[in-house]
């Protein structure tokens, strides 16, 4: 018979209190599998409870498994599939890496690949030139709280619900506004807000290509689009970057009869060898992409970098033929936590980016959006910016200055970029591969990133990105004797 | 001859001087291309400005695009392509609707179909049954304040830069724990956040399935999944939902001699129908899964609305041998605008599905991440969760007893929900159409969701999904008579 202790004045409902005690006497196996239990009508009337009560307790242990048919006469305690202790997990089933489909397999492999080429975090003798990131001391702590603060304060209520699919629209239009500042003049909707440039890219692939697709890129290039550009499953046709850019004759060349699905560039401080191309190359560009209706995606991950006062304009501003999808980012200009970035895309396009958003993702982080919105119309942003130039061109500057006084004038060549972070440093007249020349770099204290990170094949000479953001003046000082020890010897054995 | 008044107090550099004077004139029309300019020997001569000065304002302006060539002992003024206003673009040399890919088509078809059915914001008299999401009046703001500046004010550094592509990993620890109170057993290496759950079924699509692949669907089901199903190119089985859940047999029928790649469920409050599975429809379920070697995509959007008290335990809670992938989120029970979702998965998968996430968007959040980690620390999560808990009960309580007051006995069915947001009718007495009676409904004053919305194909009679989130009871029971007036003359009429 089963024995109830029902609490008459207990806040809990006496139908879970029966509940409770089932559960508690089949877990501690006082109850076991086919036992029986009395009918909900004499269990009501032995305990004098409502036979209401009971019935609700016998369906709701139904529904938990506790029982082995839905309440009739007479019900019996059911061999119930316990929850798991880890322990108690037996063997997989799957071959879980195998059952993935090849692209993931693919990026498990890029992403060990990226991951090995980190810096270890723990040795402070290491100076690290291989970060590409704001730096973190220059971080506008005080105006991005004064941002949140006021954001949830005045409109919490709608910051924390779901956004637009295509971005906060206050920061559409500011980032329409300065997007003029660099001569391109696109509306607010043209604009869609990412989470980041890096999503951005993605978001194009998506749009503009299908798997098998040809696809014009520069080599050298950015590493983790290189590896998206994989996981896409694309077909890339490497131009190579010439000391002006891409080589247009071999871009000309290599359009002759094809259709590729896009191309895609970085013209300003290329990642990852700094070099900015000029306004006659631009030009150029743009017209062999418009001559075979190539789509340009025109990454200006860093178009906010000219620190040094040139300022040659984005392809985008010279789109007459709405031939362009422009992306920004702030991950590299101030807070890549919160994963600002955008697409400026002619409106058919930015259309379908934005519906294939919404699918993906329903809508961006709409808090952080409309906090990086007051960033910009409080001045934060202007006046973080003006901090910053200052900051990195004397960085940039000790970078250069130190590289000529202390690196062997022959078999290294490397650029002088004209604002930017990264810098690209070739060591051709050295007879040791790329991997140990950049483990005896990280021996004598200097860590760079390794070239072949930024190539669709392995590049001939040893050649390293060298980037400025991440440490002081002294630093870097210091970093250019230990890379001119290392390379002298290189060079010179 | 070249007229240039330079400020030597100026704190503008010569160089940039001579820039800005050049440029002037050219945009003014004063120079115009093939103008000459004088050599910089001759120019620093005859103004007494340092030769270097002026060098460096040629290279850039060289640069810039307004000369022909680099400095030599001549230099012509060129025809550079001018940047845009909006009014001179010419007509785009692409139709770019037709350049982007198929699916990208589709999404574009997908979004507007969605945007069809939200409701007219302005109309205050329609009482909206339609969203699902949680209710802004709800919004624990002062809370989600406060954990923003606390972290803003301690680990501000951190917390703006890129964080983990996993997720950051107090929160993943966070979610394991929270994920035990479920019955969920899992290490927070097998956590991996997402930007909700919707990106989170995205990255497991892209991890498990490509275009053409079958797999295996619940019909009705969740609208925007579909849609992102049919994007990423799937061939959809769709299972009934009976009563008491996907239907197990016609789901054992489809199965002989298939592979699908994945099944997609949400046995807690079904997303459109509200139905919650018991433990022996779960049980089966898993076995089926475990003998068909098909991965099981356990959806736990509204895991934490179980305020009926009714606890069933996720599958993931049984899942001793590794086959489901489980997606949870915040977004339905306290702010969607953060965008916090996550995969609890068999440790390969996870491995891979943040592989993918990070070459596809390099990081999450890191910022609302780590605020929503001590929104939970700090003991906010439970304390929003009891309040809202009481407030969804009450409002759920409401529809199910205006339904039964209101509706008409015959011609008309509905679920009752043991929690969630969501409830669904299904009006089969009808010879009106859906959208004939969804308009019916609206010009009555209530909007409710067309089952279309949640079919692969459209369903026989006319059914809507009724949803209570953002509504107060006395609205509830308002809406469900206005539904009744209608029904009631659609049944007999």
């Amino acid at each position: 018979m089963l024995l109830l202790t029902i609490d008459r004045k207990s806040a809990v409902p006496i139908y879970r209190q029966i509940i409770d005690r089932v559960v508690h006497l089949v877990d501690g196996g006082t109850l076991s599998p086919g036992d029986r239990l009395p009918s909900s009508r004499i269990l009501a009337r032995s305990t004098g409870i409502h036979r209401s009560s009971v019935t609700r307790a016998y369906e709701e242990l139904w529904a938990l498994g506790y029982l082995e048919s839905r309440p009739g006469s007479y019900s019996t305690i059911r061999r119930r599939a316990r929850r798991l202790t880890g322990v108690e997990r037996a063997q997989p089933l799957l071959d879980w890496s195998a059952k993935v489909v090849p692209a993931a397999r693919g990026a498990r492999e890029s992403s060990a690949l990226l991951s090995r080429d980190r810096p270890a975090k723990s040795d402070s003798r290491v100076l690290d030139f291989s970060r590409l990131t704001a730096d973190v001391q220059l971080t506008p702590r005080d105006a991005v709280r004064r941002c949140f603060k006021a954001v949830l304060r005045e409109d919490a209520g709608q910051a924390l619900q779901y956004g637009e699919p295509a971005g906060y629209h206050p920061l559409r239009e500011t980032i329409a506004l300065r997007l003029r500042t660099h001569g391109v003049d696109v509306t607010p909707e043209e604009i869609v807000v990412t989470g980041g440039a890096q999503q951005a890219l993605d978001l194009l692939l998506r749009a503009l290509a299908r798997p098998g697709d040809r696809i014009v890129v520069e080599s050298p290039t950015y590493s983790v689009a290189l590896h998206l550009f994989r996981f896409h499953g694309l077909d890339l046709q490497s131009i190579p970057v010439r000391p002006q850019g891409m080589d247009l004759d071999a871009l000309e060349q290599a359009l002759a009869g094809q259709r590729p699905a896009l191309l895609y560039t970085i013209p300003n401080f290329h990642n990852p060898t700094g070099i900015t191309t000029n306004q006659v190359h631009r030009e150029r560009l743009l017209a062999l992409c418009e001559k075979h209706r190539l789509p340009l995606v025109e990454d200006g991950f860093e178009e906010e970098m000219k620190y040094f006062g040139k300022a040659v304009l984005p392809i985008k501003s010279m789109d007459r033929r709405d031939m362009v999808a422009y992306v920004g980012t702030l991950s590299k200009v101030v807070f890549p936590g919160l994963r600002i970035g955008w697409i400026a895309a002619p409106r058919p396009l930015a259309d379908s980016v934005q519906a294939i958003q919404r699918l993906c993702s329903l809508s961006g982080n709409h808090l952080a959006q409309a906090a990086v919105h007051r960033f910009f119309a409080t001045g934060a942003y202007e006046a973080h910016l003006r901090r910053v130039h200052k900051t990195y061109r004397r960085r940039m500057q000790a970078m250069i200055d130190g590289l000529r006084e202390n690196l062997p004038r022959r078999g290294v060549s490397w650029t002088e970029p004209q604002g930017g972070y990264t810098l690209w440093l070739q060591v051709s007249g050295t007879k040791l591969a790329e991997q140990a020349l950049h483990d005896r770099l990280l021996a004598a204290g200097v860590k760079l990133s390794s070239g072949r990170l930024f190539h669709a094949h392995a590049p001939r000479h040893p050649c390293f990105r060298v980037s400025i953001c991440c440490s002081t003046a002294d630093e870097i000082s210091e970093g250019c004797r230990r890379i001119g020890r290392v390379l002298r010897a290189a060079v010179e054995g």
